[in-house]
């Protein structure tokens, strides 16, 4: 049997790594490392140096794979994830019974925390599907966490809700009535550009809880191009960029 | 100057601890830590509990004091709520001024994460009128992080928005329409009750990360007079009770 480790280690920041991570690490057989290719390497990069920062001794074996790319020309958004998962499932499990053919303990390092908009869980549901596989999963620091701790702000007004949503929804379907705060994921478009600004305030944060973290808030119609020239200076500068903000209107 | 820290602690299990949160609470001069009274003096003694395995050498000096209690006679939510984090303020600031008469570094722990459902940082804000205090915030694991991996989900469906909210909110406005998943925050009344449970699934978990840990999942409709009974029983054990449960439709 093969006990699998999801570990959340934060957004970057070696520091947000948890006690509970650390042990976890420290207790695999073997560390699986995606890589993502050219463009993406600091991500790799950044997982083999907080392997290497907290694993003590004769730590795991770490190994390293490539992730398939996702095929644009599938046009249903859910399909075209769904295919995603099945192949990158396929090389996680060609990778797991290789390495550890008669079980054992495999950890992988998920940014952030696995429950938050990652793909990770839903790649080992598909691997119990496959084998006997136990799955545990450690928390990690969220980018909506370091977010907020990047503006010192709360997340929800006294007692209020507040949504956690993507760049595509927001414009697809608009501000939700639901509440007055939101906080935007997995936004390429800065989709703030398809809401009306009047009495919005957006807190925005690139890179967060990272060393190079850079943060613009303010009304919205008087920061909005501000955080676009930003943001575009950034992921020219690094060939990348992760970037998350909240709005709250009212 | 004081500088002040919201040191978040993840959700009482000291496995939670982020390194930059360990290393926060070393750097202090003064730790402050809020007595609740019969009932709760669990969380204190954790508080000081968790001082004490992480802070080395001659750490900071640790000050405790005790939490006004809310005047219940006010009706109105947020006044009753305002006029409580004013009364708090003043003790802080009265243990603040007492403790680091030159100025210096003062540190707060915080359940969870400083941004959410806390009140931490509205109190911060008032301190911050009424002296020169520079603030920073430190991310902790939230009792949301804790809840989905207790059961190992993820939080959202593949590209889908979900809602934080509380009890009160869903009792008072039922389920709101922006999400098809919830998450309940502060309910102390099993809110769950007050909505139709046709097709709605819940994961429910009590003191969410802790070694008493309790968790129960399966259509609502199912599992909620068990999940009532349950949370009944541990909460006549503890003498006191903090759970949090996700609901997903659809």
């Amino acid at each position: 049997m093969i006990e699998l480790s999801l570990i959340g280690i934060g957004t970057g920041n070696p520091q947000h790594m948890t006690l509970q991570a650390i042990g976890a690490l420290n207790a695999q057989d073997l560390i699986l490392i995606p890589n993502k290719g050219s463009g993406k390497d600091d991500l790799a990069g950044l997982r083999r140096e907080i392997c290497n920062r907290v694993i003590e001794g004769n730590g795991p074996r770490i190994v390293e794979f490539s992730l398939p790319v996702r095929d644009e020309a599938i046009k249903s958004y859910r399909k075209r994830v769904d295919d995603w998962h099945d192949a990158i499932a396929e090389i996680w499990w060609q990778n797991l019974s290789a390495g550890l053919p008669e079980g054992g303990k495999a950890g992988f390092l998920v940014w952030g925390d696995p429950s938050l908009y990652d793909s990770t869980m839903r790649i080992a549901e598909r691997l119990q599907k496959l084998a006997d596989i136990k799955l545990t999963v450690i928390p990690g620091i969220t980018s909506i966490q370091a977010l907020t701790a990047a503006h010192a702000i709360p997340v929800n007004e006294i007692g209020a809700p507040f949504t956690i949503t993507t760049g595509r929804q927001l414009r697809e379907n608009g501000w939700p009535d639901s509440a007055e705060t939101l906080v935007i994921m997995l936004d390429g478009e800065c989709s703030f550009q398809s809401i009306a600004p009047e009495g919005v305030e957006i807190f925005w944060t690139a890179y967060a809880g990272m060393e190079n973290q850079i943060s613009v808030s303010g009304p919205l119609a008087e920061v909005s191009s501000q955080i676009m020239e930003t943001r575009a200076k950034a992921r020219a500068e690094h060939g990348w960029i992760m970037d998350i903000y909240l709005l709250r209107r009212g």
